[in-house]
């Protein structure tokens, strides 16, 4: 049995945060996929609070909460790359950004994908669009001019919390018919969110547009995604 | 100027996580209180996302998040007593507990303030309840036999994330006229509460239960505090 195992789902951006850490730290580790609508006994036993994945089992102890496992990683395997900046006024920086995202990003994509009407449509992608000019001018200072990533010149926490959305971003683009991040309105944003998708560590991990539009027909409203 | 600051007010319980994290490092710091009702142009300068307190100024930086707040503590003053565990799986635990104290215990309270009618008050104190019943686990065996703390034999992360609202708690108790911490379902929790309050670097952060009372007239429905 693998030392490191990881319960999650494709779909899932949690689940990717954590996919990105382990491929950041060049860790092997073995991908126990939960099904759809059910949960294994293996979830059940290692997240026994939340019932929630992702859960990391590491030498048969779990780590559950994704940005909670992501700094057990960057602590853990210090030989790689650092995730969290090493300075601890830095490091609360990074923590309050991720938190952030954690509060605006997901919730708000999926009040877009539970919209029932204009109205409502439109009060989520605005709050969307408020929560990206923020990360916008966070980006612009923290690159030294859109340069980089959040975490500098290579991804970091804040990086790993906020680009795992981008693939739910895109499909909910594609499902919904609008522009969710503009290059008019946030340049080193769009930028960011190609140099993320390319990289070593996030290549294949996050889902294309129609594999998670595929998914998505199993919980967004059919007259969506007829 | 004093190099460490804290803006806060003393009835919130996210600042007095801040104060017993200094006390427990024994730093002199500044106290700014925050009025009721108005925000203060430092407050609004230094946490300007999220306009709340508590924010710690240490050198002229700002951090804000009670938790956040109380590992950079826990980083920058190194020679004190540790609150996070130094061991990485044993932090990641402290961490998931803090975390889920914020989701379940603040909300809870807080809804149990703004119940309207038995069936509300009585949701919200069973969410409660099922908390303090999971929380008396860990602390049995976190705590080897229930003769110390959360964080072991001293008070640690998990013991000032859940302790702060030991004051509302109590308040809540008074007002309500129920047992909300109750010795017969949870005795190794009324315990620790008892050595947690009687703790140094807690004496005198908590308010008391009158205080509480007078000042939660402010925003309490007048039916529950006349």
């Amino acid at each position: 049995m693998a030392s490191v195992r990881l319960i999650g789902g494709r779909a899932s951006p949690f689940v990717n945060r954590v996919q990105i850490a382990l491929n950041l730290k060049s860790i092997d580790y073995e991908f126990l996929q939960e099904k759809f609508g059910s949960k294994s006994e293996l979830l059940l036993k290692s997240n026994p609070i939340h019932k929630k994945i992702p859960v990391l089992i590491h030498e048969d102890r779990a780590i559950c909460e994704s940005l909670i496992i992501v700094q057990y990683i960057d602590e853990t395997w210090t030989s790689g790359p650092s995730i969290l900046p090493s300075d601890s006024y830095d490091r609360a920086t990074a923590q309050f950004w991720a938190a952030y995202i954690d509060e605006k990003c997901t919730p708000n994509l999926r009040a877009l994908r539970a919209a029932k009407g204009e109205e409502e449509k439109s009060e989520a992608s605005n709050r969307l669009f408020e929560m990206w000019i923020l990360l916008e001018e966070v980006l612009v200072k923290r690159s030294e001019g859109g340069k980089g990533f959040f975490g500098g010149d290579k991804i970091g926490y804040v990086d790993i919390a906020l680009g795992c959305s981008l693939g739910w971003l895109k499909a909910m683009e594609k499902l919904l018919g609008v522009k969710l991040l503009n290059a008019e309105k946030t340049p080193e944003l769009v930028r960011w969110a190609e140099r993320f998708c390319a990289d070593d560590a996030v290549k294949g991990v996050i889902p294309e547009t129609e594999e998670l539009l595929e998914f998505s027909k199993n919980f967004i409203p059919k007259v969506l995604v007829s």
